[in-house]
């Protein structure tokens, strides 16, 4: 199969997979059969761009790191919403990478639900559709057939859910313990040599790391959507967002930090997916760690994960859980998984 | 397929991969369509048996725990060879887990190559084929259009060679840093609270950890074989075992050690993959760790690896490179993975 490719959303990170695209196609070709053409592209602040004979995503990006928009793309249909380019596109992929939105998953839920009615495949970065509606959407993909894939949800692209799934293939999942934001990590990290949260905080918004609006990292809200998704795909869980027992990192004083220090610890905001009288349960709150416990050692802006299962102790797999392409690579790794299940190659 | 099993070999690895299989025998149906039937069973401790119309892999099991031989089970064709067993079973999977040779990777390199000629997909704990004939091994596989998978021969049931070719799938591996020697780690970990080398390997050997003769482990062969493998199959690398560049742990004093630690580093034995001039290099030597380095907080018998690739920064692996059924794992998700490539489900 040829992946006909509909991008929904044309900011950081599908841009990010545009740039590998563009850049390995020809490898992607050889070594895994993959081939793919993009056929339309829709984003909020850029515009929409469609053409069924297929678009030129060199010179989409090269509009579009420019600062033009995708009105300035010669040649094919302009201005559509992104549903409709959903109902036009002649397309086999939808690439949903517009913003989480935790409240009710829109617009990507939307996005993701007409896309598999449809009969597309879709690869996914955004968390809302994936942490509120999981199983609605896995239960929709299996009845049309279609792949649902969103491995960059969680640590971007550090392997978490292809690590269970396919690495960890066969085994039970025990239990989930992860660090899986990179703003409260390093706001801890730095607190750690001293720097106040307030100072560490303004920084990191400087510097593009938090958010203007931070609640949803040091209140711990992306944390524990993204255990909601590891708990609820990887271990059966039928866990509810809101219900999760949740503690960010505002109360965390530098006198903690420096008590912990002095024990031997170190605080980390500590993500646990677990099964308790047969029922998967999740819990996100800041922890003192041991030194003996490599999670102790994640610092800045990595994030990890230790899976706990039947057959195999403790895996741990440590990363970066944003920047760059990573998350842009995440949604070519699930095209190459779906393009492997298929049986291209 | 129905995974017709022959065993050469069937000592702690393999008897952990019949544990595995005779108490998930359901869920692996029910969740891989992954069905088994073992055909025949060959040690050179513990005698053989063939059966085509299928072996009670149970008792087989409850036999050989109970320090008895495969002659004391009832039925079936007694004291073949290893090669005879692999003639005359009509089998198709070969499970190769006896002892790892790193001089030729014999009796396993034979028993790997026949399995492949007769048809037989081939998995494989066995370090020595896999570190001395990978290349050639891998090209008679594909042209008998038969999969052999080694999993295991690389930090047992933690992923390594599927964390980057199924969990890092499409990307382009730069480089593999790793501690892939559980017993100089130990020792390394050890002498880092004041033991010495001598008293640590000594109560390694009573506990099982290191052998009789350390000279494997602590001359670095073990962890050479196994970057030997990773270079080759993750990087496409012409790597001889004999050719790389090694240095143990045996020269490492207790103040090497004491020196580290007040430079606020660690000494840890790395083995590294690189590419230098377009051509994939390998080398193991005791190196200095910065505390930020996560190689640093890698103790005692944990493994890991970091991998560098062309999409995504530095992703780290970390788990345990031996013990309890880890390494039987390991073949399991290598018949799984080749379930799954066969389209069973």
């Amino acid at each position: 199969m040829k992946f006909r490719i509909v991008f929904l959303g044309f900011g950081t990170v599908a841009q990010g997979l545009a740039r590998i695209l563009v850049r390995k196609a020809g490898v992607l070709r050889k070594t895994y059969g993959f081939e793919f053409e993009a056929v339309a592209v829709s984003d909020t602040v850029k515009g929409s761009v469609l053409n069924n004979r297929g678009l030129d995503l060199g010179k989409i990006l090269g509009t579009v790191e420019q600062g033009g928009t995708l009105n300035d793309y010669p040649g094919g249909v302009k201005g559509l919403s992104s549903l409709d380019t959903l109902e036009r596109a002649d397309a086999t992929t939808l690439v949903e990478a517009t913003w989480t939105n935790l409240k009710d998953g829109e617009p990507g839920l939307t996005h993701v639900k007409t896309a598999l009615k449809l009969g597309l495949h879709v690869v996914t970065t955004n968390k809302g559709p994936i942490a509120l509606a999981y199983h609605e959407l896995a239960a929709l993909a299996q009845r049309k057939r279609r792949h649902l894939r969103f491995e960059g949800t969680v640590m971007s692209g550090t392997p978490a859910i292809s690590l269970v799934k396919e690495a960890l293939i066969g085994s039970t999942v025990k239990s989930i313990r992860g660090i899986l934001n990179g703003t409260t990590n390093h706001i801890l990290t730095e607190m750690e040599s001293g720097k106040s949260y307030a100072d560490t905080l303004r920084t990191a918004q400087e510097l593009g790391y938090a958010e203007a609006d931070p609640t949803g990292d040091v209140e711990a809200w992306d944390p524990t959507a993204k255990i909601v998704i590891l708990a609820n795909v990887l271990m059966a869980g039928r866990i509810k967002l809101s219900e999760v027992p949740r503690e960010g990192i505002t109360k965390i004083t530098q006198a903690d930090v420096d008590a912990a220090r002095r024990d031997g610890k170190r605080i980390k905001l500590v993500a646990k997916a677990f099964r308790e009288n047969d029922e998967v349960k999740a819990e996100v709150v800041p922890e003192r760690l041991p030194m003996t416990d490599i999670l102790a050692h994640v610092s800045g802006v990595l994030n990890a994960i230790t899976v706990s299962t039947d057959v195999q102790p403790d895996v741990t797999v440590v990363g970066p859980g944003a920047g760059g392409d990573s998350a842009g690579y995440a949604l070519l790794s699930d095209m190459l998984a779906i393009n492997r299940a298929l049986g291209t190659r």
